[in-house]
């Protein structure tokens, strides 16, 4: 069992990984301290719930005493929302869910979002335990952030409100889809460029294409997980250390929403870090031989490296609206070195575009 | 012009109070060190948005250069709603509010509510400045408590969330109708029971059954402002020493609600500070000279002081609702004297009923 912790301003809480988290996870929830009078809301969706592993950690809290009731949510973003919200609070309060109750977020990065938000909110907040399924919620279950989306776009309305504890069962992974869990692997890939050389050496080393033992995710996984740990202490409510989590997600986010989902998240960011990589080198910040590893590794990992055939000017109008402002030049955290970023505030659409155009050439 | 400050976890903010706080806003968004390039919305309801000095505050902001747009939503309760916020946001976005831009919260305790939780949610949080436009708002603008209701019950969805100020024009409150005001004295008068005896003597002595000049209002809603400001500042999340704020109000929200919100807050506040008041002298916590003092103060200012002919049974239902927990024991927060306060965990509905039924008869 690794454990890290995570410093916050609201509040510091441990990150508990290994193979058999689900199945104790009543016995966590008493060793972090949680009252036998407590009332535990689990949180899940549709698919995650039919799977055994969520009866069996339903059936854990039960055996420690607490009393619970599990709500379902449509599985896919679109439970990501206000509208869903509003039908979750009056089941906590039917409940008769108090502030000194608690939510567990079992599943992924929706999920987690999803009842962090209402967490967060009900009763001017209450606490809430992520319980991560996914290989992606290594990266999202950790840093607070929590929210919904809009019809105008993702995650627009939310809070910086951490969880009581992260606690990931890793052999839960293993029912990942085979594209789920290579989407996931983009997150981890990122996570080594931005600070964690061994890591990324290892993955280049070793391709993860597939869920291994939960023995040997371990120390992948808490690797991965302690470089977003360190960035979001330094950084807490995303004031600009925070920004360099943005690498490959400027281009990637756009290039995943013009794709309408069609690309998988992590797909989309595997683009835009071989393409971000690609601005860094034109840049004169990283040396092409570099940027070349990041791409090899993630083509290793059987996630796509070279950007849709679409239409640039699309693309740049929704880093724009992503952006937020109409300033003329955008701001990108690229890469320097493997375990390395710079924030870069100056760089123009039109050199983006130049990048984005041979890198099209260059797929043909 | 008195200036107080308020500490938090999150932000420590000033509250400023005078006559011209609203002509001079803009100047007091520079203060606070706005950038110049800040957009501002500001946040009002219809009735308000119509009245000179929102104009002029208004106008204000834009003299000292900031962009502003302004959003009216309809006055009273019924737009503290999940689905009045819903329809807000987009019109931040379509405004091009980022995270670094401000939201004036312009209007009584619902606009506070209702704007505050706006700014906590948009983007995961921006700035917002409590500007309040009523008597009631001195108290509701301080401590960082926002939300929203949902159709189950009030304040049900929120957080506590600081604004970067509370900006109060004392000039503003003479628009206020004669009922408005007397509503609003009655928590003047129990900051004075909580914690301020000389305040509470004044009022004694002088009852202020209309809105005076700014200048003599200034120290007394000074001296009640500090009251709740000693408090939040002690309990910033309600974990214990807060509950003092309660009195008057475990019973008055339940005779509040009962009433259909034909009686006004205050005006239910006031019999639940005489009802509580009379418990209190019942369990011999305080002495029965006092508990008429502060039935006389309450009565001079106009406010209702009897309970209303009702069915004991369905006032003490709503108590067990509003203290959202099956225990056969409420909590009260009682006065021992004025000036102090106690919280009782271990009241019976049966007593409480005796010193019910008691003050209908009185009333005869």
């Amino acid at each position: 069992m690794s454990t890290l912790h995570v410093k916050s301003k609201t509040g510091d809480y441990p990150v508990v990984a290994d193979g058999h988290v689900l199945e104790k996870l009543g016995e966590h929830l008493v060793a972090l301290n949680t009252p036998k009078d407590t009332r535990v809301t689990i949180i899940t969706d549709e698919t995650v719930g039919q799977l055994p592993f969520a009866k069996t950690a339903i059936q854990s809290i039960e055996d420690a005493g607490y009393r619970t009731q599990c709500l379902e949510v449509p599985a896919g973003d679109q439970s990501k929302s206000l509208a869903v919200a509003s039908t979750l609070y009056p089941k906590l309060l039917a409940f008769g869910m108090r502030r000194s109750d608690l939510i567990v977020a079992l599943g992924g990065g929706v999920i987690g979002d999803l009842a962090g938000f209402i967490a967060a909110t009900y009763l001017r907040g209450i606490a809430f335990v992520q319980a991560p399924t996914t290989l992606l919620a290594h990266d999202s279950s950790i840093g607070g952030k929590v929210g919904v989306n809009l019809p105008e776009g993702k995650n627009l309305v939310g809070a910086f409100y951490p969880p009581r504890a992260v606690l990931y069962d890793l052999s839960a992974l293993a029912h990942l889809p085979a594209r789920q869990w290579i989407n996931g692997m983009a997150e981890v890939i990122k996570h080594g460029i931005i600070g964690n050389p061994q890591l990324f050496e290892q993955l280049e080393a070793q391709p993860l294409t597939s869920c291994p033992d939960a023995a040997v995710l371990e120390p992948i996984l808490t690797a991965a997980m302690k470089v977003k740990i360190d960035v979001v202490e330094a950084d807490e409510r995303e004031a600009s250390r925070r920004q360099v989590l943005n690498i490959g997600h400027t281009l990637g986010h756009a290039i995943e929403q013009r794709s309408h989902y069609q690309l998988g998240h992590g797909e989309a960011v595997s683009i835009g870090l071989v393409l971000e990589a690609k601005l860094a080198v034109a840049r004169g910040l990283l040396d092409e031989q570099t940027a070349r590893r990041i791409e090899v590794v993630l083509a290793n990992h059987g996630l796509p490296t070279a950007p849709p055939r679409d239409d640039w000017n699309e693309v740049a109008a929704l880093i724009d609206v992503d952006k937020k402002h109409g300033s003329t030049l955008w701001t990108f955290a690229l890469p320097t070195a493997i375990g390395d970023v710079a924030i870069v505030k100056d760089v123009s659409k039109a050199e983006v575009e130049v990048v984005y155009q041979r890198a099209l050439e260059e797929a043909e």
